[in-house]
């Protein structure tokens, strides 16, 4: 797991460089023919990178989206109108059977679709109208870190395809900010030891990074058995805070920007209550120092709207560095196989 | 707690009676204007119950639905293309900021609007086209209960008044199911003292009862500050599963119907991992008997679709009797306040 985390500057370089041409292709047929409805179809860690999808693409579209619910046309057969709505569907292996068949079930119906996966063979490159291929070289840990990220930066390039204003120049910095975060790796494999006998936590996330609070806590309960709830800072106010008591371990992605008041609101909240916090956030969030919080800094001065990729690499490596610190095997979690097939 | 659990039948009926004609008023000022698209807007409880309405609304209308993320508006400012959305927000006061100002600012844009609360004089009734009341009489407890059944009853009204065949005569028998669930309270209170030192759980449902995962976790969350984790049971199986091992305490909505061999594929698994599994069902589903797992049966044969009302009171009962063996006062969580106001 550790060696597939490493290789993301690498793996995000070449997916920039392979699939720059074909979006820009893709952006020339959409400026004709702008889908009034997106679909996001996916599970497991590729759901999480949708969920990103969904705050990134209303956020810099202003198209609405949707994340789809397998279930509605697997088990009940529901017939939804499609008519203008643009379906895209990840998965790493390309053979998530419920997600191929919400992309099929929607191709028939006259939808627009798009697969994202890392293998170019798989039934989802099949049958997807466009495919894009996140060029991470083949994924072997049960966790997923490389692919996300690669899922992640193809999402950016969908969201620029359909009109956003995200400047290429700036993505293509993205496999540098992810190199100043792998240089974290001391620093929190010194710090996940006072990690050692957590057994549950809380993630929180808000805006383009609440999909992040779902990828660490899916990778702590995957690798770690951690118990990890997930929530964005509103919806932990909304009931959930109280169970928060002292030393409760709470991990948190504070960029500066937007989400940054309503943040550092709870953050004082959770100081206030003596949990434990710990803080993803990088050199341009100064205020963070202000906190008695601990916190991992990207050295490096971010935009929120890049902070993604950026922010879930530390959380990687703690993750898999507290998976050794329990004595588990981070690359094969116990009841779990690589590809998942649900109906 | 306990006294509003027991309120439910008759809320229901009163909402019944008194929301009838407006229902049928506003489906045929549906079918001359149907929407393509519907934004849910919530947080909290009303939040699962608009997870509910977005899976009820899709599979019995046909019409996508997509959940709100209050953030995307109240923060980020996007520009979203509101042409042809109806927005329902759903809020127990109508007084939460956020859901408010997503409902304003597409009023504005040009969506259609409809608020479901509780409180007839509060501002989402002020700002709403259409405003529907749950007729729960005002709600003491912190922990919401008989304002989520209210608020799951108006979304199916909403549901017939956009089309959907929905038999407003079995809608009708709603308080009478609920009224066998309520005489479970004994079975219900004898189990509890089972989970007196329970710390974590996890709650899983599938389709139309996955909001109920949500509610139920939420309730264990906020009165008997155990961490509650909640899965549909595919998501479950695409990583978290992992951390489930023996004496894991999992509950489950286990209906009769299409989502009951994926159910029973993972209560066959959370058995053979010597998991604590109780499930929650109905008459009708003969099959949980063949199970070693515990059960709690609502005594009356239910088609799924009108399981979650039912369902959701032995799931209320039980937190609110496992408060009380844990020493705690379900009406008063620590940290929480009734009406929460975030941005």
């Amino acid at each position: 797991m550790l060696d597939e985390i490493r290789e993301q500057p690498a793996a995000l370089a070449r997916t920039l460089e392979a699939e720059r041409r074909p979006i820009q292709q893709l952006r020339e047929l959409l400026e004709r023919n702008r889908p009034r409805l997106i679909m996001l179809a996916a599970r497991g860690t590729s759901d999480n990178a949708a969920q990103f999808g969904r705050y990134l693409l209303e956020i810099t579209t202003g198209i609405p989206v949707t994340l789809a619910a397998p279930s509605i046309f697997t088990l009940y057969n529901a017939r939804l109108n499609f008519d203008g709505v643009l379906v895209i569907a990840i998965s790493q292996s390309g053979e998530s059977t419920d997600t191929n068949l919400v992309l099929e079930m929607a191709r028939e119906k006259g939808a627009r679709t798009i697969g994202i996966t890392n293998e170019a063979s798989s039934a989802l490159a099949r049958i997807s109208e466009h495919t894009f291929l996140v060029h991470a070289g083949r994924e072997q840990s049960v966790a997923a870190t490389k692919t996300y990220t690669g899922q992640l930066l193809m999402l950016y390039l969908i969201a620029y395809a359909l009109g956003a204003d995200i400047s290429l120049d700036k993505l293509a910095r993205l496999p540098e900010w992810a190199e100043l975060a792998l240089g974290l790796e001391p620093e929190i494999r010194h710090r996940a030891e006072r990690y050692r006998f957590m057994d549950h936590a809380v993630v929180i996330g808000r805006g383009l990074n609440y999909a992040n609070a779902f990828e660490f806590a899916l990778k702590l309960m995957e690798t770690c058995y951690v118990i990890a709830e997930r929530f964005s800072s509103a919806d932990l106010m909304h009931g959930p805070i109280a169970m928060v008591e002292a030393s409760f371990p709470a991990f948190l992605f504070t960029p500066s920007g937007v989400t940054w008041p309503g943040l550092r609101e709870i953050v004082e909240k959770l100081i206030q209550l003596k949990a434990e916090t710990l803080l993803i956030t990088d050199a341009s969030n100064r205020a963070v120092l202000e906190l008695s919080g601990q916190a991992v800094t990207v050295p490096a001065p971010l935009e929120e709207l890049f902070t993604p990729i950026p922010y879930i690499i530390p959380a990687q490596i703690f993750s898999a560095c507290l998976a050794v610190e329990k004595g588990l095997n981070p690359d094969q979690p116990r009841t779990l196989t690589k590809v998942t097939r649900t109906y």
